[in-house]
């Protein structure tokens, strides 16, 4: 299995204090040692890093951690490879273009039969099962709405819909993002946290090391964090239930009707 | 105007040596100072930094100097913005996915009303006329080739035929790859130099810094790099004609029917 992290926010943050204690598990505190990648919107576009090497040994995590780059919807994933050999077009998250804008996937799972689903126009540049996943979902959504939708409810329930679907062929919990909302589903092994207004203080379980929020934010700042397991251990994480979906905007959870 | 820098090689060789010179015109001894990428190739999968910080500044770009990153196909873009606002959705390389192979676009040069032009599947994310040309060029080879030819030459030919057409536009020197191919598109400003056995050593114009290529190399090695403008100053570049279009497979540059 491998691990997911996402943040989602309504100011650009960085997520150096979670992925500090996410690069732990790539090889230290946990056993994914067989690559790690982070995407990270900015504006329109999006910067990603992608690394098939130990998170924990990579110079480019270290550069991450150093260098604050900051973001409203980060998705980050660290490998234990089960489905594809381990090399960088196998290295989480992957993205598309859909009505140009830039859609990224991180997978945590396996896929049992995906690969015999039939695809339209995106085709996996690797040969994990997950990006197989994300190409299907993603002509899925390109020809129910070949344009955005004017409300996102109906591209909601969708996405949803075909997260059902597809985890009838195994573990699909997943981060998506089309570059303004993130996409939470679970499988198993997701949970999330929204710190806002009045801020604490925060142990990450992997390190040890504790941050006191109100030093690096400000009182209308709202951040969610989501993570395969909790990454700190003196808050209260939301747990994810098996299929459930969670559309996040602006650092909230939103409410709509599935 | 901005500057582009390729290499393409029979085995797997890092870009070190002319990225640090090139880093250097983003900023300090040129004026391409709005932002710089680059894109490697990896196996099928390619590895991309971008940055809209100059690159004489960047942490990012520093790394790749420090980490001798290898690759067979690298394409750099060090941007000096005329169309488009400096941003990191407008930063080249851009890339997209036929086939299940990552092609990768950076250009040089404006080209005036392409955006009147009708896209099909592929839409731009950022606002440069730079990546509006590169996804009607793949609109168009997507259309003529659904899936990847038995012999390459036809594509090529095409791929000559669409670079014909978008110079009428305006300035089009451009770097383009297929992940198995480098193809090379000169309006003005590109030149090239294939390095071999016996090889010698290089100065770089913008450091005066000095490369013994015989400590780096083996005998079998062959290296091509590709400019705007010559990057050494003891060694005999290839200047490219207005309206050249090149191949290049495994370092060396191929003879084909146009």
């Amino acid at each position: 299995m491998c691990e997911l992290l996402g943040l989602n926010a309504n100011t650009p943050t960085d997520i150096c204090f979670s992925f500090s204690g996410l690069v732990q598990r790539g090889g230290r505190t946990g056993p994914h040692k067989d690559g790690w990648g982070i995407s990270m919107y900015e504006g329109h576009g999006s910067r990603s890093f992608h690394d098939p090497r130990p998170s924990v040994a990579s110079e480019v995590a270290e550069l991450i951690q150093k260098h604050a780059i900051k973001s409203k919807i980060i998705i980050s994933h660290i490998r234990q490879a089960n489905r594809g050999r381990v090399c960088l077009e196998n290295t989480h998250p992957f993205d598309r273009e859909l009505w140009g804008r830039n859609w990224v996937f991180a997978h945590n799972g396996q896929l049992k039969g995906i690969k015999k689903w039939l695809l339209g126009f995106y085709r996996p540049i690797g040969t994990t099962d997950s990006e197989y996943a994300f190409c299907w979902m993603m002509d899925q959504i390109r020809t129910r709405f070949p344009a955005p939708p004017a409300r996102p409810q109906p591209l909601w329930r969708f996405i949803k819909q075909l997260a059902d679907q597809i985890s009838e062929q195994g573990v699909f919990s997943f981060l998506l993002s089309d570059s303004k909302h993130l996409y939470a589903h679970c499988s198993n092994n997701m949970c999330w946290i929204t710190r806002r207004h009045p801020f604490g203080t925060a142990r990450l379980i992997d390190t040890g090391d504790t941050i006191d929020f109100r030093k690096h934010t400000t009182e209308t700042d709202v951040v969610t964090v989501i993570a395969s397991k909790e990454l700190t251990d003196n808050e209260t994480w939301n747990v994810m239930g098996k299929g459930e979906f969670r559309v996040f905007r602006e650092g909230e959870s939103i409410k709509f009707q599935v």
